[in-house]
């Protein structure tokens, strides 16, 4: 038998693990919420740390809070930010819907580890207590969606769009050194007329140019904290400028540029800002999408695909056959992009769902959100990393290819005009030739006049 | 049996409704998509014919088309914008996903048309061909996702936004006219501490203002023009400066704002604007279905709901009872926000869906990105007339709700001390009295000195 | 000035066309409803004939309506059912979530109709009332619902289930013709060991014959009318046994087995039902997807991509190229497909979103899930049709991409070691030759020994 | 620095923690896809357990294995089932799509484990290689969806099914509990004609009945299993029979009925059986969503809300309102609900997007499933255990807004005529008077006539 601590709330006492900082409310949230194994996302945790210790020093300075005691809260809010108990936040995703019992999970792991430091007994709620003291001038209702936008700001500005950033210059990398070759182009998935591998790659740089302007473009509202309003948006409880004050702080804390929300009812009734940036990554996965399956479709092979990229080889494709590389780094993405999609759905649901003064489906907002962000960021990683700087152009079998379609034919028209370049094309077509040998064989034109006239690198431009 | 007239195509002659201005492969596509019964959407025919005249304008200027064939064109055009050609335009949606046929469509009405202002014979495709003219400089695979983008941000422009702006507006009157109702706070669907009515407004014009912001925000990358990019991104065959020309044209037209964009691979191969676009519209979709939800909620009744609103009674609730108001206006606004929602998850699957050079999911992201502009426009106006501007509060009854309840114990903490309080809060609902009661009959204050403590208008903001 | 006729209903008078049948509800919810442009989907006009004849049909039965104007109304629900009046529906689908105001429409229509037949005067209500005795028993509550289901059952029996029959027996047919063809598999998009065109399209077969038993499986729910719960689910109003009687007419007149909801409430409340076979809807076009997809990449190129099949070339692909085929009803078939994915989101937000006794996104879930099933039976028709029965195999591509992948390779491991297998085709891959080739060059093999081991048709079957 | 060993695959040797089981495959993906946390879910193992076991059995019954090392795989899937290796399978989701690594990881645990049962070296792969004997006449391409399928139908018939039927059953006897309490019925929130709470519950129970009907339903597909069709569906490499034996095999161990899919190449290549149950559980979740929102929305209050029904307090509300119940139960369950919808969408798009002969979004797809089904059935047992058991109807509350509603007017008009009746009901609302004070201040009964005509009991059922 582990030994336990006991710990009490309005609802009575309660056995807590000795060995756990947490207290009352979080013991009898882990036996009332056995759905599912996800936790907390540690983000969000850690952004309680942020928000906690900001309160405490504003607390203080607006002289509502003992220094000595703020200066404990700090300390163990700091340790809490420097993940040091991560194993203290065990309740899951799934519970009261205001996500109040992860605030009472920090409010109490930070009370008892600042009486521990203030040389106190834990569970005592003395010299520091969880509610009065750790919650002071805040309320779940408006600490969880703070903690919320913290977080996914943070993992945003820290995870995400660095990963992106790196991501579309290794395209643009790719763009270059892929300028001098000319491919053909598909519409429909049928040949069409040809442009540069780097124009196709082009396009990818400008979907996640594109894809970090509108992720940024959701930091104006996401970054909009709660805070102040406290159980209804009133602000009750609250002293006048906490509000501000405290988002001063965070952005201190965290570098990163909050504001006070315009509008606190808004901010704890609605999660449209979540919904938002939400749709924003919806958005990224289906530009992500759309790349992954172009690469690993331009990949696919070696003998009986496309064939015109190679693939770096990061894992034994199959045992049997040797050149069998599968694009790995593809289906991991593509099942990121499925997972986000998804992410989306459950958001989008949540967000609608708000009653009256608040939205409670904040949890799942939180988790699916974060979610989202790290997958996007981890998967852009891993997927630069392990495939697109390694990606090497396959010239010969694009030359090949280019080479052997039928779409040149539109450079021979303005010479030997429309129907006559047609019947080349058809000619070519149920022969089995090259363009070049049905238009010689034809007597169309000369070897010479066809290599004159068909120059795929006057096709890739406008005239 | 009804008149015809022969037209063709490179693959033969058809018959055509001789009253009709489309041709031969308007009519072959009519019999090869027979799926459904939505026909492209008005916007998008409108667009084409506003793109289309500065197509033949910026051809004329380059010197490329004869003008005496460029203004019949022109006027043709002038006529489609007018609304005059829309039933020539029978095609589904479901047809090829570049919207090559509604282009030809569009090429086939506008040729027939200006062939017969010049006096010629429709069908003949002289002097004004569909292909060689009106097509001029131009490929399915750039008019299409132009058109999209004309048509979406002229429906925002014009219909979404003035019509949110008017609901905020109305929102932001009722918000003035409820500033000294002081009502209870719900959070959780529990009781709380109290808010003005105008407070919980205030809340839904926040949401608005932050809608326009985010749709507006989109425009970034809606208003960029594919066109230029012709068949594949490179432009081969329109003339140089023919994009840039095009936007100009496009914007002189329309009187908004366009740009050609950045990157016609991109702008040819996805529909991330769109997919985009439709996120913010999915965001506001959540918020317009909370607020339609709130409403709805707070005029349920009237005797055994919430009844703080009283809706106005726009038809028959009951052939039965009187009094009996149905929300109807929430019930189609929250039907349009469902539409809202699931027409994303169709855009999200289908802008993930290109392929190499384009994306062939064009006509249904087409409709459903306009669709849902078109019903949160409509239903926000309707909403707002026959909702919102007639909504009034029962004050007599937001009164009663809000001195019954058990939350303003919380003003005499500071007077009697939390335990007191608590018993008094406990003995009010046990015995089913007011606080007030309760309060008087257990000793803790007088009358007076309960009204003089126990004051809403103290709770409603911070310290 | 076209010319009115005054109705009226608890509101007052309202002038409606002459040339209309429906009454003042109508009228007025044509004005009310301002939103968007699709109106109530035909099957459910239909549906409510049917419906409508039932109950007078039991009504009368029951002793509660004169023979001589249930007849009159009879009469007019036979001529809605033939289609005689789907113009005098002009409501659109973002209305009273109940549906109430087409409930009302439709009693109006037949009321006028019916006075008409017996030589009233339209708008009188005499003798025939619509809502004594048109909806009589009835509640909109618990007829839309009804015709719902009655809808939708008709058009997945009458429908949807036929085409789908037909797409397997065309993919049948096609497995059938293709059983000779042995092919290179593909996994991960890579090459892989082989199997025959047969066996690839058997997998679609299979997809069809799954998705028919699913939808199937959905109908013992959707079979079940909540007709005779009238407004809250209790039947109040409604004579006993009229609910089992309407469900017994209901089948007489469609030919298809109905029977009533043993739970009235369930059946008013919620739309799981429909939630239900939206699901089996969404799963078939997650199969359709998968299959359009499929047969358009096997059909790339002409030359430069995997080219396997041959699709039937339905119109011009471009005016340019010969050859050009675009696989148009693949296209078609997944914009269809992504829809259907959409409107399954529509139709679960819809669906968990009753309140209380009634679920008012009636009409949203009803065209949406008509849509689906009418869009997937429309577009597998056209897709068998314009498509799937004109494939072609090509022969000579399937067989040169068989034989010069190097997954035949295994063939030889049991015969000269799975190491020297390696080696042939490591050395086949970086030389370019074919496995034969290296084989034979490297001297693992003589080329009759290679003819003799290296047989695809064994390589198609377990041991 | 901890201990390794030395593993090696057919890219070379790697170091391998000393105290893990994995081998070089498993190594190399855990440092190639490091995206998210989330790893393979514990009835993916505890299946692969079940699988490679089944496997052993029959290879060594078909004489291909032998006995003793097949004794010795057998030992290691048994502790693997046991739940004892549970740590030894470290990879993430989102890895390769056909969730070969997983296999692989399997492989290696169970080979290192036989070998070390058998006294032999781990990482010599001696006497027990992963791939020739654990793997054999398997690929990854038959596991993965193998064990999708056998962890997907344990998980449902083991804590699904038996969590719903225990939840209908309590609202089974809550339903039986209000059957004589009589309440007021709400359609579009509005006050309508009675029921008893009893009738409103028994909708609930029909609901989970469907619900589990229809989980059931999809299980029909879900249990046959991918096993035999190996790399690509035809079964190379794979005894003839080992498909049905492995079924038979898989039946024997679990104690559920597993039959071999009809079609291999549908059961590799598509996910179509998964997308149904997912829609089964999406139609759940919807049922789920509407129950756990009446419910919250009834037990609204204490003073200022519905206030019909008593919900559990489990845990303090607020510290400063004693009464204030929020309802976490339902919070829980709502948030699981919008989960499942959105992991949906995800298996939806995953599902629809399989290639060829292979679909590679198995892991995606595996992991969404069991989380709704894990969630599904936790949230119902919590939901059932810390709410719906506790429910308590506030029979005063209802009694009391029952008699002040105004839709018992109803009852009065076959006694005095609509439009007397009418007349009450309006005189009522404006005067603030219940029914029977209106009608005999209006002289239009006797209190006595009143009690005996208004009699909520004959409303509830048809005449």
């Amino acid at each position: 038998m582990s030994k336990t601590r006991t710990e009490s709330d309005a609802f009575g006492e309660i056995q807590v693990p000795a060995d756990k900082y947490w207290g009352a409310q979080t013991e009898r949230s882990l036996k009332n919420f056995e759905i599912g194994s996800i936790t907390m996302p540690v983000p969000i945790i850690k952004a309680f740390g942020i928000l906690k210790k900001s309160a405490a020093i504003v607390n203080t300075k607006l002289g509502k809070l003992d220094p000595k005691i703020s200066k404990a809260i700090q300390q163990a809010c700091h340790e809490i930010i420097e993940g040091e108990f991560n194993d203290n936040f065990p309740l899951v995703i799934y519970q009261t819907g205001s996500g109040t019992q992860t605030n009472m999970n920090a409010n109490e792991v930070i009370s008892n580890r600042a009486i521990e430091i203030l040389g106190g007994v834990m569970g005592s709620k003395k010299p520091v207590h969880p509610n009065d003291q750790v919650n002071m001038s805040q309320s779940s209702n408006d600490t969880f969606p703070t903690v919320m936008h913290i977080a996914a700001v943070t993992q945003i500005e820290h995870n995400l769009i660095p990963n992106l950033e790196s991501l579309k210059n290794a395209f643009a990398a790719k763009e270059k050194e892929f300028a001098d070759i000319i491919k053909i182009g598909r519409t429909h998935l049928q040949d069409a007329t040809p442009l540069t591998l780097a124009q196709e790659f082009s396009g990818y740089v400008q979907q996640l140019k594109f894809g970090i302007e509108r992720i940024q473009g959701t930091l104006a509202r996401l970054s909009l904290l709660a805070q102040g309003g406290t159980a209804v948006g009133t602000g009750l409880n609250a002293p006048k400028g906490f509000d501000v004050d405290i988002a001063a702080e965070v952005s201190k804390l965290t570098g990163i540029s909050f504001h006070t929300a315009p509008n606190k009812f808004e901010a704890l009734a609605t999660h449209d800002a979540a919904v938002e940036a939400s749709g924003a990554l919806n958005t990224l996965a289906a530009s992500l999408f759309k790349i992954a399956n172009d690469i690993r479709y331009l990949g696919s092979g070696p003998r009986c695909g496309y064939g015109e990229l190679s693939l770096p080889a990061n894992e034994p494709g199959s045992s049997i056959m040797p050149g069998k590389v599968n694009p790995t780094q593809c289906e991991a993405m593509t099942m990121v992009c499925a997972q986000v999609m998804g992410n989306n759905t459950t958001i989008t649901f949540a967000g609608a769902s708000g009653q009256f003064e608040l939205n409670v489906f904040k949890p799942v907002i939180a988790y699916n959100l974060l979610n989202s962000i790290q997958l996007l960021g981890d998967a852009s990683r891993s997927f630069r990393i392990h495939c697109v700087e390694g990606i090497e152009a396959n010239k010969k079998r694009i030359s090949d290819l280019l080479h052997k379609s039928l779409m040149l034919v539109t450079a021979l028209s303005p010479h030997i005009g429309y129907d006559k370049a047609s019947k080349v094309a058809k000619y070519a077509l149920e022969k089995g030739l090259t363009l070049k040998e049905a238009s010689v064989e034809l007597g169309m034109t000369t070897p010479e006049q066809f290599d004159e006239w068909v120059r795929p690198e006057n096709m890739i431009h406008p005239e």
